[in-house]
């Protein structure tokens, strides 16, 4: 077989189309695209005003050089110093992942915690904001990348506002697949990635900020130089970002949002990722495997499958290489006794089918005895029974 | 004519080859390249360990996913703090760039200066030095992007390297075109990008330290999370980045550096570069302008015209539009009144000899009364007659 051949179905990185492929490749045509130039400025206001819908707002955004953790330490670093408050709703790896973060820099954190797998309830937030009200800032997972759950944001968004506290969103993987209305719900700060749901390889963050957010941010110096959100502020009237920017990968960002559009706007993103969702979870269930993380806070980006009849980690390399197909597995706590089975961006439901006609192979190879073709099946019906797939 | 068609001879963003274009559309053969894969662990160690003959140097290389900007803020950030001293040696734009990191992060800064266009003297940071033995880190712009004025970093690291203090190069448009050697002259920190003679689109920034910058980064606190060098230390044993690595700009690194030695190494590099650089002098001082930099100081990657007889940004703009060749302006103080050249990374005598073709055509229409053909002469006989070239 050839060695370079694997569908990957991962929660990042994630298959990025030949149209967004050829569209970064436009960086090249002259060969090299000046961003000092008119066409750049263009380009870049083009695609950050395409990209406030991905948000549903109508702040601006903005477009980082650097990988998705450094917006969350950018939202951090511009709103609190070592004196502050923060509350951090942990439900998984990437909770902890802002505590780290928070440590790092300094900063106070009240956690407010859930098993792994399970989310946050916001009635927490309320009586933690109430009882702390030097509270800053109060920071969301909105899709936990490690467990495939997601926090409910809009009720998180809900009691916040009523405080003078500032709301933040780590959005990385649940941007474009999961439902989420900045301007609506409430939020100040949305932080997210470009090489999950997006479609895009990695280098750039986006980030964009509310009023709210705007005026803590006045408030405080920033003691990052290049995560100075003011910087990114005052560049903005001139079309140009304040540090080389990624030309390529804005290039391709502009890309996603006209795909996104051309495919029926973000709203057909989510009922998209919903149906893909679903296809999965009946195929697992179908299967007899256990899905960690319950209907009602199930992202529609990736979904967990607890592994109990080998080492996860072992059945992935053996999928990789005997079938081809990269699947994710457990960080933290739940290494070795999970697989996470992507579902994002450039997907369809011919893909989940494939994904589940490999694992059924894999899980036989692996002394479980799974009836062939029963996950197939499951995830088939579901699409055939759903019209929004 | 063809709305894309440009020549760029910028200093900065430069011509990508096509091989490094197709090494970098590796990274979504799968269709993605999977990053905590081993495929992609011994990628970035190949790279890295290639990357050493560009600085001269047996240290590790690290690689940053972000501009080369941050890797400026991040040797300043690891090194010191509010409570300390640096010296800057600053000769230009970017010398002043060094300075506006340092008083963003709060650090007292000793200037030595020059006038831009000219270079600073190591006596002069040897005397200051010994008046002041709490400075922390000497800081040295090699190649002065803004003037194409080359420091003499040898010279000054023989005073620095007699001192407890730090010193730290910043080599983003020199490095590969200019000889620098990182070991043999004592520098601990040499700072680059990939976007000048790397041939790189912009994204990544390539860091390397010694032993004695290492001493004094491990007795620093750095407030940054994302440049926390300790991190990249850490991970190093791994195979992996502390965070998402950039993956298409590691391949073409590597393609870089695998043409770089397939067209005879990196002192061919050197000699090439000067060819270009000499080639260009010649031309200039034949159609009677006026060089900027004088031949002992002059950066082998960039020549600077000074321009008296019309709005240099005028006519960079009609050389583009009506000539399809990119030249780069003044910046800062000399903005409108200077030419930049670029004649770094993938450029060859005949590029320089279009160049000349195309400006000569520029400054007829502008009324300068050159001789047409005399610049392009003057470069074709310097190549004839130099057999480095």
């Amino acid at each position: 077989m050839f060695s370079e051949k694997m569908d990957l179905r991962l929660p990042g990185p994630v298959q990025v189309p030949k149209e967004i492929q050829m569209a970064m490749l436009r960086t090249f045509d002259h060969p090299m695209m000046d961003y000092r130039n008119e066409e750049f400025q263009e380009i870049l206001k083009e695609t950050t005003d395409a990209s406030k819908i991905i948000f549903q707002t109508d702040n601006p955004v903005y477009v980082l050089t650097a990988s998705g953790a450094s917006a969350l330490e950018t939202s951090m670093v511009n709103l609190v110093g070592p004196s502050d408050t923060i509350i951090i709703c942990s439900i998984g790896y990437f909770g902890e992942y802002l505590t780290e973060i928070a440590e790092h820099i300094g900063v106070k954190v009240i956690k407010i915690e859930a098993s792994w797998g399970e989310t946050v309830d916001p009635e927490d937030v309320r009586n933690v904001l109430k009882k702390h009200t030097e509270v800053k800032a109060v920071y969301a997972t909105h899709c936990e990348t490690s467990t495939g759950a997601v926090n409910p944001i809009k009720e998180i968004a809900n009691v916040v506002k009523e405080t003078d506290a500032v709301f933040v969103v780590d959005a990385v993987s649940s941007i474009v697949g999961t439902p989420l209305y900045m301007d609506e719900w409430g939020i100040d700060i949305v932080a997210a990635g470009g090489q999950k749901a997006l479609m895009l390889p990695p280098g750039i963050a986006l980030m964009t900020l509310s009023e709210k957010a705007w005026s803590a941010i006045e408030r405080h110096q920033c003691p990052s130089f290049y995560f100075d959100l003011k910087k990114y502020r005052n560049f903005l009237p001139s079309g140009h970002t304040p540090y080389t920017p990624n030309i390529a990968l804005v290039n391709g960002l502009l890309e996603a949002c006209r795909m996104i559009r051309k495919a029926g706007g973000i709203e057909a993103e989510y009922r998209r990722h919903a149906c893909l969702r679903d296809m999965t979870r009946a195929g697992v269930r179908e299967l007899g495997l256990k899905l960690l993380v319950e209907d009602s806070a199930a992202s529609p980006t990736l979904t967990s499958v607890v592994v109990d009849f080998t080492d996860a980690d072992q059945f992935r390399k053996m999928m990789r290489k005997d079938l081809h197909v990269a699947l994710g597995g457990g960080l933290g706590q739940l290494k070795g006794k999970l697989l996470r089975l992507g579902h994002m961006g450039y997907t369809d439901a011919a893909d989940i089918l494939k994904m589940f006609g490999a694992l059924e192979l894999g899980l036989r190879r692996t002394g479980v005895n799974v009836e062939l073709g029963a996950g197939v099946a499951a995830a088939q019906k579901f699409w055939l029974e759903n019209p929004h797939c």
